[in-house]
């Protein structure tokens, strides 16, 4: 068993209205920020899966994305590996966010 | 001037209470997930920056995330360029931030 850390970024498919992305652009004017566009808002899950391997950790990220994170209508999903990860063979050492069971 | 894209990761502070971390961890028992813990649920904000170059498209990101992006007594931010700078000069330089998917 090992210890892998992930990020799920679920963001609004294209041509989907984003009204908190139109929010944010609605308030950069009272900012006195120019030159900001094509903002759009989604949501980042970070999370910490113990499984066999990277494979397998990364296999039930997929199914948690697809099946309750994003709204697979409306909503794409990038899963990013952000640490933490540790292999199972002796031959690497231990990394701090390692965990044995 | 150049285009440049960017994310900005908001993930609630350590020690902050995540009460949308926790329903997707009471939600793992019925779609008979195991193995998954410390569920943090933040925002990720996806933008275009029209801007001299990077270092400027790149203050205006930090002043958007500070100042609006980000509730910063109780949430974190992380800067991410996610796009290649589309330069409207031929001459500028690739610059240092960008990233190849």
């Amino acid at each position: 068993m090992s210890t892998h850390q992930f990020a799920v970024n679920v963001t609004p498919k294209p041509g989907i209205l984003d009204p908190q992305g139109r929010a944010v652009e609605g308030s950069l004017d009272h900012l006195g920020i120019s030159g900001v566009s094509a903002v759009r808002v989604g949501r980042r899950v970070e999370l910490t899966v113990d499984a066999a391997d990277e494979a397998a950790a990364r296999a039930v990220v997929e199914r948690l994305a697809g099946e309750l994170l994003a709204n697979p209508l409306i909503e794409a999903y990038a899963i990013e590996s952000i640490g933490g990860a540790s292999s199972t063979t002796s031959s690497s050492p231990a990394t701090a966010g390692e965990r044995h069971a």
